[in-house]
């Protein structure tokens, strides 16, 4: 049913940017200053080159997937919760009580849970449930690797079976979304691996710990990096994501490779999902194509990372929740974007005088 | 049926800032890391403070109102697109083709158009048509005032007559749009003389003139000045929003003063809306409590007035179309900011562990 990892890597279709000028051509002539719509005119015409210049435009259906993962690192005391909690918010993104939950329902959008790969056993079953655990919490990056090549290559296909099932939904995009007790930890570490950046210049307080542990985080960012150098230093990126990342980090980088395998449009949510997109950037340069980068988090590290990836985010908020919260709003703009394309009036339907060439 | 400009002014109650608590503290007891909704927890507990505590919070129904006028000034050359387009406008906002009525659409708002002022005579009945016009354009703020004391507050009271009826339908949010060619040049020199500031700082191309008749036009707004001085030195607001405004300007902050008087929220649209924002809160500093600034204009002085009155917009997406596209997208956020106060578990309720105290 569902494409290997491999087969998906080396297939993936760059978008055919010879389209452009006809989007551009389209937009310009609706009735509004040339340009005037400013980035709603952006995603407007980035996402006619994605759906191939069939109109009209969509947005949507849209689902985001909310994909939960431990980390071994967490017995480093980086967070300022438990590690019980990512079982706790499963539950509660089941029972439609978390952020994700209501922004999804405002934007309307569809929300899956996942089970990646955190702590305990199974859980109840639920319509809108994935248990795919590929291992009860990574190994610390502290120690080594978090993840053996065999789990992380299942990680990766659990993401890609997410993104082929939402094409056969019928979703023209996705949205990624995470929980995982500590997971700024190993997104950091991969930030520092892929983009040559110091542990102590984006490291952060995360949920929300004191500058001492801010401190004694990037200590343990250094540390993992050091004991996983033979990763880092190979610059292979799917070697750098087993050694650094976590199961539901590896598995937003096979939905984001998956979804722009499909052609759908990807709303990249905040920090640890930027970090599982440098990954899939890294492995397949072309899913940038797909990719709509939803905010910059409160979390100080992701407007550093952005910038030196040459991405400026759609909103500024300051959230830090993750979730796919971010992503959630931003399917808003997208589908806005969407409906100026399809809907507006042009200059000569509308009877409109033109703008004069002053 | 509807009070007075004198009545209202004097009748705008200010928040009660002392729910702040209360609002703060059903947010830290969501199922988030405290803080990690970012600007959507400041939007909840400023509309729980604009709504007196009631809950649950409302964003909705909305109602936004694109404000028609023209301008005397269009004569000095200081717009790309000729000013019958005004009137053109007008009748495609009412066949629906214009980029508010998208986004209107899209988000899921009534949009209702006003003529306050625009050339010619009346338009054919519609149903989402209020023809109030007070003369058809102002006369050119290079030359004298644009207004007359009398037509000025014609154009405020119909502002607050609009206030009215959108409570009156049950309304809980307005959202500011205009359309008028030229009127950058009106709200620029607005911002002079309210703020203080430089035309040469914050003088821009509005629809898109070139870099010569950026010059002309920074030109024409300091030969206003001049010539509205004695308006412009008695710092009343008022007397400047009569000399430098303009139908629809004053009609915007007429609506702002009455949408505070009946305790709805404002969403503030762009780079005009903010002029007459501006004049409202020289008028009456309390509208500032139920303000929302929707976004950046790409006009660069709008990021530059808003600075020097301490206000951080929501947005920042390059836009500069007016109309209220820019309110029509926030209104989007005030909704679930809104929805997450309302409808999030709480920790005891979820059954999810509270983060420690480190």
């Amino acid at each position: 049913m569902s494409h290997s990892v491999e087969y998906i890597i080396q297939h993936i279709p760059p978008v055919d940017t010879s389209l452009a000028g006809a989007a551009q051509a389209h937009l310009d002539n609706l009735t509004k200053p040339r340009g005037s719509l400013g980035r709603l005119e952006e995603l407007a015409l980035r996402l006619y080159c994605i759906q191939g210049g069939d109109t009209p435009l969509a947005a949507d259906p849209a689902r985001i997937y909310t994909i939960a993962g431990d980390h071994g690192v967490a017995a480093e005391g980086v967070s300022p919760f438990p590690q019980e909690v990512t079982r706790q918010m499963v539950l509660n993104f089941l029972s439609s009580g978390a952020g994700i939950n209501v922004l999804c329902n405002t934007v309307g959008c569809e929300q899956f849970v996942v089970d990646a790969g955190s702590c305990g056993g199974a859980y109840p079953e639920h319509p809108r449930l994935i248990q795919r655990k590929i291992h009860p919490g990574t190994a610390s990056i502290a120690q080594g690797p978090a993840m053996t090549a065999e789990q992380c290559r299942q990680a990766l296909q659990l993401g890609i079976d997410l993104a082929g099932m939402a094409r056969e939904a019928g979703c023209r995009t996705v949205g990624t979304g995470e929980m995982g007790i500590s997971n700024t930890t190993p997104s950091t570490a991969l930030y520092c691996a892929y983009l040559g950046l110091d542990p102590a210049g984006i490291t952060g307080p995360g949920a929300g710990i004191t500058p001492d542990l801010v401190k004694h985080k990037t200590d343990i960012i250094r540390r993992a990096l050091a004991v996983n150098a033979g990763a880092v230093q190979s610059q292979n990126a799917v070697d750098i994501l087993a050694a650094l990342g976590g199961y539901e980090i590896a598995a937003l980088t096979g939905l984001i490779l998956g979804a722009a395998y499909h052609r759908m449009a990807v709303l990249v949510d905040g920090f640890i999902s930027t970090a599982a997109w440098t990954a899939a950037w890294k492995i397949c340069p072309a899913v940038s194509d797909y990719s709509f980068f939803s905010h910059a988090s409160a979390e100080a590290g992701h407007k550093t990372a952005l910038r030196s990836m040459g991405i400026e985010p759609l909103h500024d908020l300051g959230l830090r929740l993750g979730e796919g919260t971010g992503a959630a709003l931003t399917l808003f703009l997208l589908r806005s974007a969407a409906a100026i394309f399809n809907d507006m009036a042009t200059f000569s339907s509308a009877g409109v005088a033109t703008q004069s060439s002053c």
